[in-house]
């Protein structure tokens, strides 16, 4: 049933569980006050398009709360352009929704289905899985300080950067291959090292990774020194990307379950406790919140 | 599965479709600043339940969305205390949520489960049925007037009418009870004659109601004049009282369904499209949107 009364009335296919996420973006804290309203309509559902991918959801329907300080067609249309154009290539439907006079905030609700039993989760991950991440990680980073205009890059570049931090590309087809082959999953929000550690520590289990194996992207590769592209990786967010762990008896699996996506071993889930990252001459690395003083 | 992992997982018994929906509560707009965060918490799930009421969902579960101008414990432990103390007489379930940094906006989501093709809706009045209301209507309007000190009122009265605004007691165990009964039904929440209006027109009917048959509080009969009363009743909204409409053959299962809760017949459905009101002395009356001079 569509919108319009008091609530919306919704099937769930036999066989399927509900995974529900919700994700509120703030003016001025989750997106600079500059942003372009398309943007922000198409990044308020693609982080939460990434929280259904991490549980392996095929996405379904979203529901809308929107603050505005004003009614206001010339921000509203590119807002709604940006939201309904993700939303048609993930196949999402609006079901509901509420509109209210306030601050900019944006929260989208989404509902995916999966399989009884067999959605992806955080624990899962034991000692001899290996570690993947899909796509390249970091450049939402780089993007950030090029928006901050803490790094001066050249046009094309710019461009690229900028888009991987406010067009992110979340990962559902991916996670949904992966549902019965991965031991554990989480979308990349909060930078690598924090959100592998999420795994680590909801399947008690440590891991070691190989920096020099990290997919980074020619922007990264050309425009930073190796150590601060690997600090960016490992610390900077807003990727969207999925990392996940998978046993050594699902590799074969693995292979033709993703053999159309972009995807990278990085490292191994171990029994010793903690996160361990290892340049490419064997000595561990100590991640370091990237600051002003790398890009200039 | 709890809060924690990238979204929540539900399953949705067998025989039941799924009612949601999304109410965003912003300070200033939907709730004066002075408002207790009890109560603020408190209302943001109260509307929201009101909203499954309108539709017979037994209320199952709800996400929170809350921005904050800061974290506060203050703060935090009344305001969870509100709205934890309505979910769990509801016996809703908290399965996820953000929490964010701006202005105070609180976006509740709710869902609840209904069998399937028996959900209420605004559509499906016909000539001849009888129109009701739950409880009494006017009330939160009178509080709001109290708390914006537009009226001056006896103690217990205020207390009274600003709990009615403050923490409306949404009808869900009406509307479960009258899923099979009912044939149109909607919530108070903008007034009854925009609400009433709002079935009218989904179900293209028209309808007379009897002014002297509006279910009134003793405060709104002791304290406002007649008509201010019924404008109350009328236009002023927030009261979170079902309105519905029953078959002439459905009233004794109408009696049996409804033994406990106060209900009342206020009115019958028409052919001829439009509201009409009527005074005890079988005079039209015109509605008008209540203002300060009714209190002076």
């Amino acid at each position: 049933m569509g919108i319009g009364d008091d609530a919306a009335l919704c099937s769930i296919p036999k066989g399927m569980q509900l995974a529900i996420a919700i994700d509120t973006l703030v003016e001025g804290v989750h997106f600079p006050v500059i942003t372009c309203p398309y943007d922000i309509g198409y990044k308020a559902l693609a982080v939460n398009l990434s929280d259904l991918a991490a549980m392996g959801a095929t996405p379904a329907w979203m529901t809308l709360a929107l603050t505005i300080p004003q009614t206001d067609d010339a921000w509203l249309a590119p807002f709604s352009q940006g939201l309904l154009e993700l939303a048609k290539v993930a196949q999402v439907s609006l079901i509901g929704g509420d509109t209210t006079c306030g601050s900019l905030t944006v929260t989208i609700q989404v509902a995916g289905f999966v399989p009884i039993n067999s959605a992806l989760q955080r624990r899962g991950a034991n000692p001899g899985d290996g570690i993947y991440v899909t796509g390249t990680i970091g450049d939402a980073g780089l993007g950030l300080a090029s928006v901050q205009k803490r790094i001066k890059l050249h046009n094309e570049v710019q461009q690229f950067v900028e888009s991987r931090l406010n067009r992110p590309n979340p990962r559902w087809r991916e996670g949904k291959a992966l549902r019965s082959i991965a031991s554990s999953a989480i979308d990349i929000s909060d930078g690598l090292a924090a959100d592998l550690g999420h795994i680590l520590n909801a399947s008690a289990v440590g891991a070691s990774i190989q920096l020099g194996s990290l997919p980074l992207s020619s922007a990264l590769r050309e425009h930073l020194s190796l150590e601060a592209a690997w600090n960016l990786a490992l610390s900077a967010g807003d990727d969207y990307e999925l990392c996940f762990t998978v046993p050594p008896n699902q590799e074969t699996a693995l292979q033709e379950a993703l053999k159309s996506y972009s995807y990278t071993r990085i490292g191994i889930v171990e029994t010793t406790l903690g996160l361990r990252s290892y340049d490419t001459e064997g000595r561990l690395f100590a991640p370091q919140k990237i600051g002003y003083q790398h890009f200039s």
